[in-house]
This record gives C-alpha cells, structure tokens and sequence, in this order.
C-alpha cells in the first residue's frame, strides 16, 4: 500500500484527494519500549552485491509495446567505458533486471583542458516512460520528492562518484548537462551496488508446474517480493518505502514459499507492536527512519488482520513463544473492528468515522459487508492462535453470531447481487460458508457483469485466494495469468502497484510517472502457487 | 582571467568564439619534479569561520539599480528556524557581504506524517540576477556546469545538510520543488563555512584618506582579492577557479599592501615554474586538481610577465634565494617573446601564431605596439632583478635597441594616433619615455574619442596605473573612482571579471549570467591607493 493525503486548499491544481484521506483525531501512542528494542535486536543485515549494466538502448515508439516504447540494441554496456560524451548527450543502460541500490561510476575526462565541472542529470526508470518522457513536471496529489531523478556536479574529473540515495530501477537515463567545449567525459567502472534483506544466492525450488507461464508469474513476484525486502517489509522500494500493515500479512506469506525470513517478520511484528494507540488499536504503517514512531493513518482492516498475521508467522515458524508475548496486543487490533459488529452479526460501517480500506474502490456499496467477512476472517484466526496458545478462544460467540448471519443473508437471492468481488472474496475467505455455496456465491458475483471489480493487486489477491480456498482452482489460475500474467506480458520483471490492462497511464495519483513498479502487495502469485495451489498444480501435472 | 574554448562545429546554436581561442600544436611539459614538490610544501592551510545569513529579502523590478532589481527586507534571518515552508515556497538569503565556502543547514519538517523526501533547489548568488532570474538555459560558449545551482533530495527529515561543493556568493535562492502534503520544512542553523588562505582576523591598515569613496573602492578591492585567495591565487571563485600568470602578477602587488602571503605567492611561482614547455616557454595558466598540470592555453605576454612577478615578489619579500632558483626558468620565459623582436626593435606579432593578449578587444591595430611597450617593460623588469641577484642584466643590448626606437617612435605626430588605451599604457610602463613626454602622449590618447578603450579590468589597471606613473595621478584618482567606483555605486562588495558602465547584462561569453563577479584581476585599486599613489594620496591629505 502507499498513499498520502493532503488539505483541500493545497488541491487547486492537482487531482481531486480521495475522500477516506482527511486525518481527524489522531489517538496518542504509548511506546512499549521493550517491543521496539526487541525489533531493533531482529534488524537483518542487509546483502549486498554488485550489478553491471548490460545494453545501451534507445526507445522507439512502439503500437506492440504495453508501455508504447520498444527498445533498441545500440551497444554491450562492456562498450561504455570506452565511449565519450558531451553536452547534450543522452543515453539509456538497461541492467536486464530489477533491482535496489546504489549506484556508482567512475567519472573521467579526456580533452584538451579538463577546465570544468561535469553536471549530469540521472533518471532511474523500473519502466520504459520513466527513461524516456519528462517525469516532471508530475501532476499528482502526492509528493514528488520521489520522482527518481538526480542532478550531481562533479568538480575536477577524474573522480569517484557514488549516489549516496538508494534508487529502484532496471533503467538508468544519463543526461550530460554540460562537461566543458575543452573535453568530454567517459564513464567507468559504472555499477550498482544492489542491497536487500535477501542474499542473492538463495536458490528458491523451481515451481512444480511445467508451465512456462506460471513460472514465469511466479519468478516476477518472487523479484517483486526480494526487492521490497529491506530492514522492514517495505510496500515499494521506489515509493514510500513504508511498512503496512496489510501488506506487511501478503509479504510474509509469499515469503514463507519463497524467502523465509522469520526474524524479519517478527520484527516487523514487533514494529507495529511496540506503536499501540491508547484505544490499543495499531497504525495501519509506521516510519522507520529517522526512529521508529507511527504514521498518522489508520485502516480498521488493517488494524484486525494483524492477529491473522500473527497466527500466519506461528503456524510457519512454530514460535509460540512470540504469539503468546503479542496476544494481549492483538486482543487491542481487535478492539474497533468489533466496535462496527451489531447485535445481529453485522458490520456497520458508521459505527465510527475510522477509514476501513479493503480497496481502493470508492464508494464501494458493499464495503460493510466486505469487511464483515474481514472481521469474521479475522476473530476466527485468533481463535485459531488461541488454540495453539493454549488459550481459550475469545471470540467464539461472535463468531457464532456472525457466522449464522452470513449463512442466512447468503440464502437471500439479493445478496450476490449487492457484492463487489472484493466483499464476495472476504466472505467466502471467512470460511463460514461451506465450499460449494461460497463457490458458487463467488463464481455468480465474478461473472455479473454489473458487480464492482477490484482496483489493486492487494484486492486481486483475495479474490484470486478466494477462489482457490472454494475449490475454483482452475478459475484462480485463470486470473493468475489474465491479471497478473498481463503485468509479464508487458514485459515487467516485478508486479506493480496498480495495474489497468486497459490504460497503461492508469494512477490512483493522478500521474503514472509517480507510481511504483515493484510493489509488494502485488508479489501473492508465489505464495497463491506454492502454496494454496500447491497440491492442485502437482495434480494439474500428474493429470498432465 | 578566465575563458574556455570550443571546436567551430559545437557552436552553431551559441554565440562565436574568439578568433584567438583555437588550439593548435601544444608544446610538451617538463615537470620539474624539485620545483613542484617546493610548491606543495607551500601549500596554505585555508581559513576557516563561520557566517550566517542576515536578512530574508525579495528583488523587486527598479529602474533606479543597476541590474534592475531592488531588495526589499521581508524578516530578519534570525526568525527563518521558525518558518515554516512548502511545495513552490522561494525565497532568497542575504548574507550582507559576499564570501566563499559551504553551504550548512539542519532541515527539519512538522505534519502529521513525515512520509517523503524534501527535494531543495538551491542557487547561490553574486549579484542580483542570478537569484531573480533563470539562469538556465545559459546561451554560452563556455561550460554551464558552473552555473551556480544545486538540487538537493533529502530523505527522511530532520537531517543534517552540508552542500559538499564550494560555492562564491552573497545571496543564497532556495526553492523547494516538494516536500509532502503532510509536511512542511524549516531550515534550522543554516550558515556557511567560508574558506580563504587569509584570516578573517586580519585586520589592513586604514586607507590613508579621508575620501569616503576611494576607502568603499579599497574596502571592495581587498574582499575581492581575500576571495580569491584559496590553495592558489584564483582568477574567480565562481568560475573558473584556474590560476593565470597575469592575474597572478596583479594579486600579488595588491597581497602585498594588504594581506601579505609570500609563502602562497612563491608556491605559486613555483607551481608555473614546475611546468616548463619544451621551448622554456610556461603556460598561461594551470590546473592544481586533481593534479598539478598545465593548460594548454598560451600567452605570450603572460609568459614574458613571469619574470617582473618574481621581481615583485623579490622586491617585496627580500626572498633573493627563490629568485635565483627561479632565474633560469625566468630567462626561458622570455624566449618566446623575444621572437618577436625585430632588429629595429619593434615588436612583430607575425612572428609565431601565439595569441598575445593585453585585454580582450579583438583585433587591436596597436596590439603590437602594445605588446612592444609590453615586452621592453619585462626586459626591464628582469634586468633590474638580475641587478639584485648580483647578475649580469641578459637584456641590456635588446633594451636599448627598443627604447631608443620607442622614442623615435613618438616623436612622430600619428603615432599617438595609432594607439589604443592599453597600447599607450604599455609604452609608459616600459619606463623608456621622460614621464612628460609619457603624461602627454598618454593623456592625448585617453582625450582621443576614436582611440580603442579597455574592455576588462585588467586592462584598465594598467592604463591607471601607467596614468599614477607618469605624474597623472589625479586622472589616476578620477579612473578609479569613474570605473572601479562604477561597479561599486552598482552596489557590489566585489568586483567583476567585466564591468561596462552601460551595459548591466555585458558578457565576453554571450551570457552574462556566467559571467564572474568576484574577480581578481580587478582587485588592483588597493595596490594603485596603497603603494602607487600612496605618497599623492598624503599630499592631497596635507593640502585638504
């Protein structure tokens, strides 16, 4: 997730700020000092290795191209230290992959008279338009302090240069401001020194499927995951680099399948456990740097799925120990969602004025009944913690009042028709209706044309979880490659963070030249393939 | 002096290039290892303090100044930590009087989220313009990289900031691109390191007047020079930062009446001496960084001035021992020159394609005259200084032959005709003329309105100080306060690399916004007051 908000005056010229964004009363936040060392104790080091670049190209306009924008071969990057520039030169490398980090170059010179400052304009692309439009000036409602550009000065070359700012990118746009009409400058030993939680040694099992498009899909997310991996499970490493709360649950399950990382969870865990409100609910994102402190934003959902996000790291590591120190911590995330819960089982979304998320449709008709499913979900995976705790269950009686309400709302003909896919995936996720009627619940709202689909990759995930958890195998792998397999498709090597088949300049921030392309609640499909579908792709091959 | 120059086919869309800046055959170097470790030796230790801005200010259009703009105080900077600014917010710090060094501040940030970047523009200022206007794009022949900006992206605020570069300026222009709609930033402890070899604490000798004008020319003399005084005599700190034998020779005379650095003098003669061409000829000028090396430019009358440069520092020093280590490179110096020589004792500048200089007029008809009385004035010089080594003058017969010319020369009615400015300047500081002879002849050519006028400072010191030489010292006084006095009734506490009393926007490079304001071969007015005309100056005193 990522997002900002900002006050109506400041808006005159920029796209209109979603409505959920005006921040009211924000409850103080008593710091569990004890949680907050325990997270600095879990802080991973971070791998490092060096990456070169592999073409020069150039971009041509292109109809085939997603993006419109095909590249040209021009060079082997093993060609660029003995190439010279001058003002006004421009040129694009292409790393071949995606990655995090630092670049550096050596900067020399040859001419004449080295009598001059060389001024270089960088741009760090993840994808085509970002090296080859003008990325501002950006229209959005966000900042564009993240607009992944660098102007650097370099006085008396030969010299070293380092970008001390991490940059995400596969593109690297070099633009020679100016070197001096006496020379012109040469660049060596340019390279990126990549960083991530992740070492690049790794080696992750091949996907047990002979299908090269899902290994493919599922390769794509493992990147988009690896590279959102840092010293927290950041939502995008281009933008905002925060941790949520939400997506902090889709990066630990993807990584269960693919990267364990148990001390990074748990710290992360530790994060949001060590920031409780004084109502004991949870930030929906905190900040890590400059110190740990708590974003001003707060999502219901997000604040109840951190007990299923618990229960996901126990069940995974087996450590108890860690689930029994946070359980009167998630007892408090549980706390406003069950404020919304009426005597008859249902969510009322008036409850409060607190903002619940679930996508970024607006208006969404059916978000209560979206996140009657959630909170359902979520009480009875805390119960689940419970039992492995050896705790008694808390919320056995609301479970039962919820459950019996959705089971008769589900038998009126109406209903289907009033859900988005997204609340048709939380309830079926809830696991209070039996397989075959939340199936065929599903599948029903899935192919009424009318019914509001998903926005983002987060909420394509619990549709597609959905559908696997209901025994729509098929139907999941189906969307796999319609939704995420078009994100391939458009030749990206990490998943975004929203995605329009239809509109490739598509933002929720009014410019796609601030959206990020490797974004973390994207990254499912190798959690969804090794694991929901685990033993469905081995049948699926068997069968084969 | 300062200038860069460019093949033809690089200039199309930029204003030409002097005729004289082409490059052909470039003699090869001899690095005399002894000399340039000496020179190292020398190295200063640069001065360093503190300076803090004084008031917050807007320019606002006025026909009444100079460059058209006038400040307005709009706060005090002692209140900018409690100010509070945001995306577009520009405003401009003025530090009263202009310095070099680096650029400090702690950038903090208040919201309710400090969720992104804080991306600064920073422009430092000399004069006016260059914090009112854009001074991109610059339509120059010389480099742009000197163009005096900075964009700064600071992650996660508060962070100390230090601009790495060194920069010359009085007003500092910051605009910040963004920050984030949650935040807005403050600049907390925001000051400048200034660095020059010359201590703050010095403290000169008043001038011996009590003309208020003649001490603000002095006064603006003196920070000129100090400004320019790094690990090397500077043309400018702003561009091009490069030592030229001729600037040297006029830093030095005016260091001597006001802030004495013979060690830095005699590391600079011995760093052009390091560098001898295969012919014994030096550079006009050379690079310190990375390494010691020499341009590639050549003068032919900078050249010849090595020698009166030693003479001074001689003279001034008493160091007899350097200027017997140097004297053989100083007759090497003079070969060059000599060439030009003709068997009546004129000067031929047909002789070799060098480029001679004395001021930037192009296609001066007397610049051999000029250079005549040029290079019998070096004989001199190194005659004189062979007298104080106890040496036998190497230039008696040739200094004969041209004075004796010189003064048949002048005895024809057109020759002060032919003569420009500079021309008739030379021909007096060569000392061949009985000064009456010299005052008239110099004195009918200023009268004449068809004679060829000085364009640079430089220029314009020699014919003021051959105007002081030859018993003019009140046309003297009056040159100084119309001209140096000029720029400072302009409003500077420098002086410039050009100055045209009619022109605000003059530039020998097509663009005056890259033109040097703080310039050191204009700081001569504290020699001409303080040595030259020190003994009129107590005259006029007297009698007052």
């Amino acid at each position: 997730m990522a997002y900002d908000s900002t006050p109506a005056e400041q808006m005159s010229t920029t796209p209109a700020v979603p409505s959920n964004q005006t921040v009211d009363y924000v409850p103080a936040t008593r710091l569990n000092e004890a949680f907050a060392a325990k997270a600095d104790s879990l802080k991973p080091t971070l791998r490092e290795w060096l990456d070169e670049p592999i073409d020069l190209i150039r971009f041509v306009p292109s109809k085939q191209e997603f993006f419109g924008y095909q590249a040209l071969h021009l060079a082997a990057a093993t060609d660029l230290p003995s190439m010279h520039w001058g003002k006004g030169d421009d040129f694009v490398l292409d790393f071949g992959t995606h990655r995090v980090g630092y670049l550096h170059f050596r900067l020399e010179a040859e001419g004449v008279n080295i009598d001059a400052p060389t001024r270089l304009k960088l741009t760090f692309g993840e994808i085509s338009p970002d090296v080859v439009e003008d990325l501002q000036p950006c229209n959005t409602w966000i900042s564009t302090s993240w607009i992944p550009e660098e102007v650097v000065t370099i006085d008396w070359p030969p010299q070293s240069v380092t970008i001390a700012r991490r940059h995400s990118f596969r593109y690297l746009r070099i633009q020679v401001i100016d070197t001096s009409p006496k020379y012109r400058c040469l660049f060596k030993d340019l390279h990126v020194r990549a960083v991530s939680a992740v070492s690049p040694h790794v080696v992750v099992p091949p996907l047990k499927s002979s299908d090269a498009e899902l290994i493919a899909i599922d390769r794509v997310a493992q990147r988009t995951l690896r590279d959102c991996m840092h010293t927290v499970f950041e939502d995008g490493p281009r933008r905002d680099r925060r941790m949520w709360l939400g997506d902090l649950r889709l990066q630990a399950l993807s990584s269960y399948y693919t990267y364990p990382a148990f001390d990074l969870v748990k710290r992360c865990l530790y994060m949001f456990a060590a920031l409780p409100r004084e109502d004991g609910s949870l930030p929906a994102t905190l900040f890590e740097f400059p110190t740990l402190r708590p974003a001003s934003d707060y999502i219901v959902d997000y604040d109840a799925l951190f007990g299923p996000t618990v229960y996901d790291y126990v069940v995974h590591s087996g450590d108890v120990d860690t689930g029994a120190e946070l359980w009167s911590t998630i007892l408090g995330s549980m706390k406003t969602a069950l404020l919304h819960i009426t005597r008859t089982g249902t969510f009322d979304g008036s409850a409060t004025k607190a903002w619940k998320f679930c996508d970024w449709v607006e208006n969404d008709p059916a978000l209560d009944i979206a996140m009657q499913g959630l909170v359902l979900f979520c009480c009875r995976r805390v119960n689940d913690l419970a039992n492995l705790l050896n705790k008694q269950a808390p919320y056995t009686e609301v479970v039962q009042r919820m459950s019996n309400t959705l089971c008769s709302q589900v038998h009126n003909n109406d209903f289907a028709s009033k859900l988005s896919w997204t609340g048709a995936a939380w309830i079926c996720l809830s696991g209070a209706l039996a397989p075959p009627i939340a199936k065929s619940l599903l599948l029903r709202v899935l192919e009424d044309k009318s019914s509001i689909k998903p926005l983002t990759p987060y909420a394509w995930h619990h549709v597609a979880e959905a559908l696997a958890m209901v025994g729509a195998e098929r139907e999941c792998l189906e969307m796999l490659k319609s939704y995420w397999g078009g994100m391939v498709r458009a030749g990206t090597d990490t998943f975004w963070e929203c995605f329009d088949p239809d509109d490739p300049r598509a933002s929720p921030y009014g410019d796609y030249h601030n959206n990020s392309y490797c974004h973390a609640w994207s990254c499912t499909p190798c959690y969804l393939l090794r694991g929901v579908l685990k033993d469905y792709l081995v049948a699926v091959e068997d069968g084969a």
